[in-house]
């Protein structure tokens, strides 16, 4: 919630396809990123989950940043409705950008699920229950089913549309379906922040591969006061794990009064065992598996 | 101009008698001052010089982690005209904060010099050349003369009054000055960014005991390009640096593209020999002069 000298505040960036996607953006994203090393020439797009400093303050300066690298591609920075108007009053120290925003603001009915695309990166979003209107994402990559070329070549198919008809385009006539088996397994990335532990939690972040989660204290004794301030302790967040049957639970957005994450752990893992203590980047690449 | 891993952006903080006053705050100045570890209580005025997100990017995540610290007092911040403006803009991601702020604007009449006092810092103003409004700043530390014992005895001022009249204060009708000698040389601090070198600058800055300059560039063949964007190359600093016959100029607000400022300094300093490359966390301290 403040920024510490190895502690900067929320960021998640996602790379696929060598395109990159940003979710939240607080004060010091950019610093890291330097360090990271993946650059800002492929970011397409940043998402806010909701409009509390520390996760947004770093938005005026990237903003700034980006142009100053030489961007001239639209960006696309989807919110909570409000958004452009935030961005716009932050963009008071940032006026003459070189690429144009393109804003997407999402309305929630209650308790509906927003599901979207933005290039390769297939997202869905959650409303939470925090101290004003919040967003949880879901990143997910869906792979197609397997291709088989014996059905190909008893379709007479001609080889030179086989690798168009993998990637799920029609070829004259050919409709993708009949050659490729059922969907795969893809991947799930779940990110939530901040919220109480709501109960909508366990079936959008159903089955993830990974599911990054507030917890702003570690002590179970703190669990009223972390209810008052629309917040989660990490068993919570291990609970939302377990019933969501995620693979990986990663812990973030620790209060500055949280000097040691890590002694909570032990505990936290008789809930959920596969629990890791966030940092800053924190970094894990997945991969289709077959 | 980037905030970089180990190349944070514009502020520079100044502490005496242990209150602190900050001038710009870039992105991550918040996390480099819980670094150098003077606290967050004791602040009690920031200082604009203009409204790029380089130099103030960092001030809503500042205001709402000082309400988190429990700021109740009131905060000044000073700026150019726009300030409040500005800062309520920015405020879009921090609107509740537990204390007020109190705003001064500096409006200028062409090349007047305001002066003005916030607690024990004495300050002066001058408006710069940028490609917006923008405000170089003094600090200056004025000093008292030297109180003379033997005066107040011949004047038979009783001995509980000598401690008041040399701060400064009338006591029963006693005038300080019946015992004080000449001020003495005080402390000054120059701080200039960002701007093209003008003619009232070395008359601004003039015997200053340190002199913080902005330099784009190191390179005198980029001299043109630097006065494109209203900004300063190294030599420009020291030739100003040695027109105002300060001690001692540290240069700052590098262009991103200067990744080894070291380089020019053996150059720089055939111009102003007393010349130093800033960096993060660059701390001087300075004690009066007897």
């Amino acid at each position: 919630m403040l920024p510490l000298p190895d502690r900067y505040l929320s960021a998640l960036l996602a790379r696929y396809n060598g395109r990159m996607l940003l979710i939240d953006c607080g004060e010091g994203t950019q610093i890291t990123m330097h360090r990271l090393g993946w650059g800002f020439v492929n970011l397409d797009s940043i998402l806010i989950t909701h409009f509390h400093a520390d996760h947004i303050a770093g938005l005026p300066g990237m903003l700034l940043s980006l142009s100053n690298y030489g961007r001239e591609r639209p960006l696309t920075i989807v919110g909570p409705e409000g958004i452009e108007n935030v961005v716009n009053s932050l963009r008071v120290i940032a006026p003459e950008l070189q690429y144009t925003i393109q804003f997407v603001e999402l309305s929630f009915e209650e308790k509906t699920v927003i599901r979207f695309r933005l290039g390769d990166f297939h997202l869905a979003a959650l409303p939470l229950s925090h101290t004003l209107p919040c967003v949880g994402y879901n990143l997910l990559f869906p792979r197609k089913g397997k291709f088989n070329p014996e059905r190909a070549r008893a379709l007479k198919i001609p080889l030179g549309y086989w690798s168009r008809l993998q990637k799920g385009e029609t070829v004259s006539g050919f409709a993708p379906e009949a050659v490729l088996g059922a969907p795969r397994k893809g991947i799930k990335i779940s990110y939530i922040t901040d919220t109480r532990p709501i109960d909508t939690i366990p079936e959008f972040i159903k089955d993830a591969d990974l599911f990054i989660c507030e917890g702003l204290y570690g002590d179970d004794k703190l669990k009223q006061q972390a209810d008052r301030y629309y917040h989660m302790i990490f068993s919570d967040a291990a609970k939302l794990a377990r019933a969501g049957n995620v693979k990986e639970l990663w812990l973030t957005h620790f209060s500055q009064a949280l000097t040691d994450p890590e002694s909570h752990l032990s505990r936290v893992r008789k809930i959920f065992p596969n629990t890791v203590v966030g940092a800053d980047r924190l970094t894990k690449s997945f991969t289709f598996v077959d």
